[in-house]
């Protein structure tokens, strides 16, 4: 029988009928009352869901073209940065700095490891500490399966003359990020994560600190001109047409969030965080992340000795309908990674783990039939 | 009775359920060989709309997004460039080239004409012609009706070291465009236009002669940088998370396009601008754009003397349930703007004409019933 495909992938994640639902309606205008309530719907939502005072830009991109904007709108040629390498989407940034003409100060961490805050402290407080002008990272690291502290590294910054952007793509909507409290400057989060939406979008906040800077920021940007964006806000509306079909869908996105309460949204993705790595470690797997930095939206495990990790990957694929990711880069064919972000509760879980199961089984790996799911049972709250 | 909307405006335009459809489906992930089938026939389907033997790269943002990647990705700061103000969309190419620092040779041509391609060969045999490193400009400008000539400028620029970039955005689909045989260069197309989509997606192709300025150009790019997307495409996907709802949708769009045949297309585009052009004469209205260069698109009309056009327009949404686009910029409440482009026939005009000639007539413009249908029906054919 050929099974509806599961994704527990780390994005894109699986939509509800009733945001997939609005995408199949015909059209309507972008600058019409009708398509503004939508919008007005939207930008609500998301001011509650950043946790954020100020409006939320919604740009037509990807999360790397909402990365690039906030490079490209907060700094001027040669600005100091820090940035963070931590896997993947952390070197992302380093790159998009780099390529602007920022001087970036990289701090390499060993993936499957947490950046330290004293890091960053030790750098601020060094002879050009006061020539930071930025530190950019990643919140949810999603090729390592690892969450760094934002909120501590927030708190160094929130009163120097240096701006926090925060890569929150992936974890938004899934992790509690306190934008304002935590003084994220710049936020960039993704649609196709954990908001239960079709990639397309990426939502930026952008702090008071931050406006002062774009206002003499000198890099070149036109379509990413976030004082376009906000002006054009003042209207209820975008500078350029937006995507209608996918900000009508996330609208309702936002809507199905706020009805089932940000602090259970949290919840679960902390307890499906949990269940997962209790049954990953009941199987005898090794998790791949340091546990104290252990994302609860994406679980990263290594692949036991002498299996092929990748034909168990493909087998939970082919056979189950199944699709988790591999490890990227250097980490292919080392780590398998189970995403549970936005759309998914603790059956779709017990049923990756029972998969997961079943394929390590077939290629020899022993495993007493129930014992992971079991484990996830046990730690779930349904 | 409330109707469905009919939207007859520049963008967005209607979308067949058959696209429509495809977008309520549960997301696929974007790296696989399931998604990159719809991939690749998206792709082969636009180099065969585009008429290009080169890959078309598909973007995540709106045209304008589109249109500042072809700025950043072909120059260097201070590279002279010629751009025409032909309108809203014209003059948007002037910001950008200006942006990013280009030294930007502005062709002023009076609102509702077309730019006339001795203009462009007197600059180019000028004395500083050599020194002239592109030409940026509207194909079809919607602001004004109107429709330049590109085959002609293309064929002066062809054999010089002078990039010929066109904004295809509404064009590209509805209008003939022979990429590589007019010597385009690098033709930025827009999703929710001709290809019966909605917004989210820029496709532009990109000649030998651009990738070779591509590879040298020092403008800071990371999201749009054309050097990545070329990469990726050899292995068929992106280098950043597309939108792939959009983009299945897009290979049923195309699909669709190619199933009617490119000179069907092009002929009932062309018919529907003859019909509505003869229905506004037939109604006594003129027409706004010089008729050498009338746009077969969309077809812009005076407003006539003593008659409030913006009342007009807003009886035709609010009764009829019909959009039409006013006047942009100094002409709004001077004109209004019929789109005839993408998913729309004979009947959809009809039925527009019919709501103008009820709602002029209420204004108090003298119009025998049926005059403009008549007129249409005579010139349709269906």
């Amino acid at each position: 029988m050929q099974r509806d495909k599961l994704l527990m992938t780390p994005g894109p994640t699986m939509i509800p009928y009733r945001v997939r639902e609005t995408m199949a309606r015909q059209i309507i205008h972008h600058r019409t009352k009708e398509f503004e309530q939508y919008f007005v719907k939207m930008n609500e939502g998301l001011k509650k869901v950043f946790q954020t005072q100020y409006p939320v830009l919604t740009l037509v991109s990807s999360g790397t073209g909402g990365m690039e904007a906030a490079v490209a709108n907060a700094f001027s040629p040669g600005d100091k940065v820090i940035a963070a390498s931590t896997g993947v989407f952390g070197d992302r940034f380093v790159k998009i700095a780099s390529r602007f003409g920022l001087d970036v100060d990289v701090i390499c961490v060993p993936w499957g490891n947490g950046i330290e805050p004293e890091e960053i402290e030790n750098r601020l407080n060094g002879p050009d500490g006061d020539k930071i002008k930025g530190v950019l990272m990643t919140h949810n690291e999603t090729s390592t399966g690892v969450a760094n502290n934002i909120e501590a590294i927030g708190k160094l910054l929130k009163d120097r003359d240096c701006l926090f952007i925060v890569d929150v793509i992936s974890s938004m909507g899934g992790l509690e990020v306190k934008t304002d409290e935590w003084g994220i400057d710049i936020a960039v989060a993704g649609s196709q994560k954990a908001f239960m939406l079709p990639p397309g979008l990426a939502f930026v906040s952008v702090s008071e600190k931050a406006w002062a800077a774009i206002e003499k920021s000198r890099l070149p940007k036109f379509y990413f001109d976030f004082l376009a964006y906000r002006k054009s806000l003042l209207n209820k509306t975008t500078p350029y047409t937006t995507a209608a079909s996918l900000v009508i869908a996330a609208s309702e996105a936002v809507e199905m969030m706020l009805e089932e309460g940000l602090d259970n949204i949290f919840a679960r993705h902390r307890n499906l965080g949990e269940a997962c790595r209790a049954a990953v470690k009941a199987m005898g797997l090794q998790l791949f992340a340091d546990e104290k930095y252990a994302s609860d939206l994406i679980t990263a495990i290594k692949a036991p000795e002498g299996i092929d990790i990748e034909k168990v990957r493909k087998a939970m694929n082919l056979q189950y309908d199944i699709m988790i990711a591999g490890g990227q880069q250097h980490l292919k064919g080392k780590i398998i990674r189970i995403g549970h972000m936005g759309y998914v509760d603790g059956f779709d879980l017990i049923r990756t783990l029972a998969a997961l199961e079943l394929s390590l089984a077939r290629e020899g790996y022993p495993i007493e039939p129930g014992t992971s799911v079991s484990a996830a049972l046990k730690v779930l709250k349904m």
